[in-house]
């Protein structure tokens, strides 16, 4: 039987599971997972659930807005795969994770393309039967680069999200606002520790005994959009930064392919530079 | 306002979610906070709900139970401190952890007293203002130790928790069916590796590069019971078993006030020999 | 300039920094990282020194062998590539996260071949322009199976290492001794516990709230041989056995690439079915 | 027989293990336990011995200078008690654990003394028989409460190192140049990430989904000095501030502790504002 997930978030009010898992009831749906939680400092509601039965999506979707009102927030999603496109430059660890996983079956995505700047990663990339689009930024200015790219992934219908899976430069605002909260990034530290550049030669400088990496989406300040996944590994003063980068690859795109698998799952609500996972 | 803590498991079918949530709604309920879990195996259902309100306790939970039928499980309880005692044998790092706590307001629980086979812990214990008994068990059989225990416990009304802080004897199944669920201990390895005596030991011959703790409800197998929590750290051969034993302290007190919060929270269900935590 | 890597263990006694420092200094080589390790209560020195200069290898082995006596393990290898054949069954985290990693040119290593029972992981490894081969067990006996895999290894001179990258079958004891010391396995479980078959379903019967994996020598006693590198994930009862499967996938391929990565770099000495690692 | 531990660092140069280990040896005293580290960027030698036999300090000493010159570090010391002094503001989970391992006669040190600018922590350090000062900063400005604390500290002589257990108060550039290198902080973040006051609230806005702390010696930039050790714990979205900070007092105790024993078994060499730790 076909499931579907429902998102909700909405100002926090009495009754509020009580009006909704109703109104499924009603339905006929089946409840297989609920999970909620309240920000109760900003009175904020956080739903979701996966029902299954027969769901008439629009029907159900009108009468969540007639129940909820006109500021909540509602998506009604079948579980169907997200069609994204990979950025890269020249490191293979974060696509070539997401590659072996793709060919495993595992990624609940179509993978479109795969764009960088460079032409290093081409060869990996068709191994696996997927466009490589090499947008050279070469003799480019960022507007211009950046335009080339823009109508590439506009020549792609129903792009759900950009996977920045180490594209080591940075995006414009009006890129960025074109596909908002459609990209994720992987940064190569904890967060908000070594923001910018080179942040590995940053934490060897300053003698750190952790490492880390972030995922979060982009927005227009720099390092500084809602953190979907961390993670941390321990390192020593033997470890130069070199090292640092070696040790810190497996950290990223574990990092990376959790956030992506959290995002193909619809299970992310963006809220106030931060995020819900449920 | 108060609250009540509100925590059902039964087997799951269409529309729990609606009817528990109707019967808050109805009494005027407010949720603070809604965790679900479905064993779809098993087909259990298990809630755990933070309401606040006018909450007349004997008239929701005949309620309930009409709703729910006579094999579902239903508590309904104040978040009040329950009433803990300890057991120990001399090694401190656990009591020491959760005296802290307790002086510090932070433990969700009154100390009735601590209980040890042995004195050396005595000065400890009495520096907190708690009573501390000395059972020693030179020259009784198992039976007779424990006898004087039991009698000790029993001497104590409304006794909700026996924590074992490490314990280092091993107790009989009539002691453990007296005081079923309600006992918890405090494993020096992560079971099921290493169940029994000397787990550094058996560990370092094993020459293992992790090793962990792992508290859990008593039970009749010995380190068998329902794990609450588990967690690890790393070593490597530079660690012989006394200091595997001494690194493994840390983790052995965290991982035991860890599941103490988590039962002082009423938070734990026990179910298969396993145990959900909402 | 080129560097060595000297690996010595011995009895221990006093004055052997000193005179194996001694010989270094005498060849005028200089020293680029020095580590050791003495197993007091084995009375055993472990020592492993990157050395640079002129490493005139016949006659620095002949010295040292006279210093240190017939009963010394004496190794004095240029860190060159090793070349590897990886054995494989049907899934693909493991194998693939080294053949990224190779096709970046971070393994150090030839990989000459992959071996599987399946045809499954074929058109992945070809991608990589690696000889695989399909030696199907089925209709044979595990003799006749092995002996075929084994003509298959032998037709490679210079074998250095067999690298069982979830290869789900067990090997007879006529395979491991044939290969002494030269496979590396990767156990889905933080072993000892959940040793054999399916341990991802142990675990979640066991209700444990760690999992883990392990990369070990292989001996003759299953899933015992001396560990190389284990890890943890946290995990809770919202995970049946196939989500703990899936998310020990990344544990494993780490673990695996890890213990890996020490294998080439000789940095590993066996020693009472243990590892050192300097 | 006793041991003491030698503690060199210097400019690297060929062949110093070599004649630093003659001394040794023509000295009669036997290696117990040896690492060394070559910081090869700043061509930076670190060698920390532990020693067994008659050692003539101040032979050995005056050999080990002339051997390695002027501009050696060289530290021979027996590896006893340091006498140790804590600052502490309101907070007891720090002092508790180091409390708790003094107790058990875990702690390689003598406790001099706990000096606060409140009272509230005077009740649990009396109760281990450890003079408590309460030097109230009310009504004083920074230089005359400090004052006040250094004629104290003075007071003690001997006195090898301050523990700043959460001592809330920033520290005059007078104050840290008197306890050079002497001081130990524990910072409740991963440092560099939320430098400066409140860093679990800076932390909850932030979203971020680890937490971390950080102990480091002091200097005159605000919790930029050499780090020591540090640890993370994963948190998520329904951690408000008040959670994130008692989840961290579980890592910031440990964190602490591991620093401190360090220190206390002088471990740690400081160079370039980090530490080396052999």
């Amino acid at each position: 039987m076909k499931t579907h997930n429902v998102l909700i978030d909405t100002k926090d009010e009495k009754g509020l599971v009580y009006k909704i898992s109703k109104l499924f009831f009603e339905h006929d749906l089946n409840i297989i997972s609920n999970n909620e939680f309240v920000d109760k400092e900003n009175e904020k509601f956080f739903m979701r659930t996966v029902i299954s039965g027969l769901v008439k999506e629009e029907q159900l979707y009108k009468e969540l807005r007639e129940l909820l009102g006109e500021n909540a927030n509602i998506r009604i999603a079948l579980p169907e795969k997200k069609n994204i496109i990979l950025m890269v430059t020249k490191e293979s660890h974060c696509l070539g994770d997401i590659l072996i996983r793709y060919e495993a079956g595992e990624l609940h995505a179509n993978i479109l393309a795969v764009i960088s700047n460079y032409d290093e990663l081409g060869s990996l990339v068709e191994k696996f039967d997927i466009p490589y689009y090499h947008i050279s930024h070469d003799g480019l200015d960022r507007e211009a680069h950046e335009k080339q790219i823009t109508e590439k992934l506009k020549s792609y219908k129903d792009l759900d999200l950009i996977v920045l899976a180490k594209y080591m430069r940075i995006l414009t605002p009006s890129f960025v606002d074109t596909f908002s909260e459609k990209i994720i990034n992987i940064h190569h530290s904890f967060l908000p520790a070594f923001i910018g550049a080179n942040p590995y030669k940053q934490a060897f400088r300053r003698g750190v005994k952790i490492i880390g990496a972030t995922a979060h989406f982009v927005n227009n300040d720099l390092d500084e959009g809602p953190i979907i996944t961390q993670n941390t590994i321990n390192v020593d003063h033997s470890f130069n930064w070199k090292e640092m980068q070696r040790a810190g690859r497996d950290v990223e795109k574990i990092v990376l392919s959790s956030a992506l698998k959290f995002a193909l799952e619809d299970r992310i609500f963006v809220y106030d530079n931060k995020t819900v996972i449920l």
